[in-house]
């Protein structure tokens, strides 16, 4: 591999580093947009605190954990060879490590900042009413080892890479695993004061800051550049810019198509649905970014946009409170993307449908059986929901002392 | 060319892309902080549908319709040979294609970016009044049909580029095309309810949220490094380098002249005209930014900046109501750096100067007439702006049933 | 070198100037999150002037005085061989210019945006309170000659160089430079009205908008990765990719420090602890962040964390009025990060802290002097202070005539 080239794909790789710690900023606005103020701090603080625990934690434990040198019967990473956190392999700097696509450290990196984002999905959904420091206990769990766990069978290496099972950027391995510990938590959590309503209807909570959550969306658009195009791990002209095209188009499709289904079903041009609907898009790409044509990106996407109207409105039928609409954005819309690998692209067809099925059963149920262990222990224990008195109150003053905006008069509700 | 430096040169159109779909985040942010709350949502819906719809319409019609192998007359682009969408050329993802600079698909991509932003530039001036789904359907004609039109006749090879009209970046072929839409646009609409008294006083209507303006700028600015630095096509060293110090010098000599014009005239410290300053030095530096020495930068930037305050007030006095001064930014500036190239830099002469005023006479008439041919229809029929009591509720309430900021007190206005 | 090489190294450093650009929205975010509402259109003004004209005055003077071709005495720089600003050198273009890593052009670009930021540093520092006129005019100064006459010292090949002191991207030149200065402007400020109440308690004035400060400190977050990663001066993978590994471990480390610092000692999961501990982090790595291991940066991130908490309180002690604690982070953990390179990673050792000590005594002395000079004199003449009742009522109202949120309803205090 020639050192020129290997610079310029590292160089590549490091941008898609860049782009999707921003992520997190997009995670973070958007979570805080679509919520009210009273609970804005808190919301900030889980995210500051999963990009920081995440990437100390993917140091110490993560990284050896998802890209092990060797499997115990093919399914736990034999994690002890290496045991004491990063130390660069004697090739790890030369074009000689991973293809001439990056180096250990941006290796490292980027791996870590896709870790970090699984716990993030679920900040959303559990928002206004979990306890700060649970969340906390439940993060470093679910970033330390489950993500790298499920990580380990298909990008370490694992069972479900030798089966065939396709997953090229994470609408299973990154969204999917947020998305079924949302589903979980929030079953769990139970719904937020108000959602539910004795008489069967269900009261809306409208977020505090729309601008925000839009900016969010935009800047989640941008990180998932990274995302999907870091994804190709290297700077491949033709692989990288299609993975861009078939990434922007499905999103695209996606805001119109859950804006058209929307407007159909609510006669309203509804904004929150175009943005989730663009989300939605994005996650169901990505498990296909680089196979995929551009009709093809536009079906997805426009289905998965489709997805989003009708998975909110399932959500809410199973009285299930998801305040960002995590569960339809990242579980439908990632499982919906990862069958599309089946249907659509270069890999159509029943046989790897039958595969993309099997990964996300086997990752769904390690996931679920994960995260339901993890919260049910902390519900048992120290409890994973706060008190009546401070949901009312908001989790900004009674868990942080603070206000997000103290020079403006708010409503209460 | 050789394959690695092919690499490269994606790389960096590919970061380019990415910078200016930031750009939409920038012109939202904006938009949404010099106008008032109450039309929040709205002007936040029409910018993601802008990038929505512009790509897609991108895809299916406009990349062909502005990059076509032939035209008819020199004029019409031939569409027809390339009917279905994209399709990509055998060469399309080699260093063959498009000189090495990139690929099909970032080709694809980075055009469309521009396509889009056309509108967007449409949609700061109509705000707080214009019927969305009239605004749409403009939206749709006007990226799918005009700007594709126009940018065939010098970046699609056609009749300004053999004549020698030269357009770097696009003072004229994206701003100036937005600029002449969002003129008659204002024009038809007329002015928001409180804007020109009956007693011949103009009265203020402040933006509601000035930080998100000012974040909206810096984005802007920064969206500007892949809007200039991009139209190099490729990484060439010294040239987008050169580029981006141009680019920068030009802003910012265009925030500090307009500052110090408006201190002057006013005895205020004007963040807006500040604002809007810098944006009109990036405009102004744009169809020149790559022939351009520090010092022309300087003083193009400068007169821009001189030229936003004068222009502002212009447009007041015409009766004109822009809300965010998008006329000034992008027609009256977009038109002085076209006409920069042929007083300034490499091509400096009154033959070049010609060429340039008539690049700017014809793309400005085919604009006039296109936008008054799209706009007046639509008055006719369906109506461009909302009912009286809508635009005093706010059309957030009206056309989309939420608010921005649900949880703070508002004043009514 | 061969001329892809140089391509490539220099789209790296054209992608870091872009995000160190970008650093002054997160400062401007920061700054205005942290400080009343009544004063955010004043600090957005002051942020896009010190960016504004800190690029034109680093094109007219500060680029030639920081990288001079000769010293007199090995201390001043022969500014006068380039009176007349840029002017491209015979091999400004090409891969002989600068060891191949970028043109003239970027190398003017990268370096002008690390001036700009010094003076940012301050603007925090003395908000809510300061003259603009008279802060204006200080910047003018600080940015066109201080900081390139410091800067000259080190990285412009002087006195500093020679003696062997270390300071990979700025701890001491960049952030200590700025932080003495807000250190000396805060002391002849004095307090804002309410902060040191007479019976000795000290007043909180929180901040208005925590959602945008947090915004900032992603912003700059990911700004350090530019500002860190630039600093190599090329796109070396193994250098760049290591700096951005030890930048991310540090800011995370620090964040997470500083808010169980602080929770062990005021009880509470305090957010802007948090925040000022993740800059902390990234001061504090920034003066090593190549030289050091992935333990390093994690002891050294973790340090500074906890250093924002104990530094924040000892300014509150000494009746240093600091609304964003700029000191804390941009001073204490800068002299911090330069210490840290003689106590760890890969030049520890007395000797290397000795050099290390004398640097940021001799730039200490330096910056300390010409501020109070600077200041001084502005203090004695046009003064530096607005009016109690400016300060009462807000300066927003005052010097600029508008307000940042027009139709909130605001408290009054």
């Amino acid at each position: 591999m020639e050192n020129t080239l290997f610079t310029v794909n590292n160089v590549w790789m490091m941008i898609c580093t860049a782009l999707v710690f921003l992520m997190h900023l997009g995670f973070s606005l958007l979570e805080i947009g679509l919520t009210r103020q009273k609970n804005t701090i808190n919301i900030l603080f889980k995210n500051v605190f999963i990009i920081s625990i995440g990437m100390v934690l993917y140091a110490l434990v993560g990284f050896n954990l998802m890209y092990p040198g060797t499997f115990i019967n093919g399914v736990l990473p034999d994690y002890f060879i290496n045991l004491f956190g990063l130390s660069v392999p004697e090739n790890g700097l030369t074009a000689e490590y991973a293809s001439g696509g990056y180096t250990y450290w941006t290796d490292f990196l980027f791996q870590g900042m896709f870790a970090a984002t699984a716990a993030t999905i679920v900040s959303g959904a559990v928002a206004e009413r979990v306890k700060l420091g649970s969340f906390m206990i439940f993060t470093i769990f679910y970033v330390g080892l489950v993500y790298p766990i499920t990580g380990s069978w298909k990008w370490g290496g694992g069972w479900l890479n030798d089966l065939g099972f396709y997953d090229f950027a994470g609408s299973t391995l990154v969204h999917s695993v947020g998305g079924w510990a949302a589903l979980i938590a929030v079953w769990l959590l139970g719904a937020r004061i108000g959602k539910f309503k004795k008489d069967g209807t269900i009261g809306a909570i409208p977020g505090h800051n729309i601008p925000l959550a839009t900016a969010g969306v935009f800047i989640l658009w941008l990180g998932w550049f990274g995302f999907n195009g870091g994804s190709v791990l290297s700077a491949d002209p033709g692989k990288t810019s299609l993975v861009l095209v078939t990434t922007c188009l499905a999103a695209a499709s996606g805001g119109l198509a859950a804006f058209l289904v929307s407007l159909l079903r609510h006669k309203q041009y509804d904004l929150s649905m175009f943005l989730n609907g663009l989300l939605g898009g994005l996650v169901g790409i990505t498990a296909g970014a680089d196979i995929m044509g551009v009709t093809d990106a536009i079906v997805i996407g426009s289905i998965a946009g489709a997805l989003i109207v009708l998975g909110v409105g399932f959500v809410d039928r199973l009285k299930l409170d998801d305040p960002v609409g995590a569960i339809a954005v990242h579980l439908v819309c990632g499982v919906w993307g990862t069958l599309a690998v089946g249907i659509f692209g270069d890999l159509a067809g029943w046989e790897q449908l039958g595969k993309q099925a099997i990964g996300i059963v086997a990752i769904g149920a390690f996931c679920i059986i994960a995260s339901f262990t993890i919260l049910g222990i902390l519900k048992k224990t120290v409890g994973i929901r706060v008190s009546e008195e401070e949901e009312q109150e908001g989790l900004d003053i009674h868990e942080h002392g603070m206000d997000a905006y103290p020079d403006f008069r708010l409503n209460q509700h």
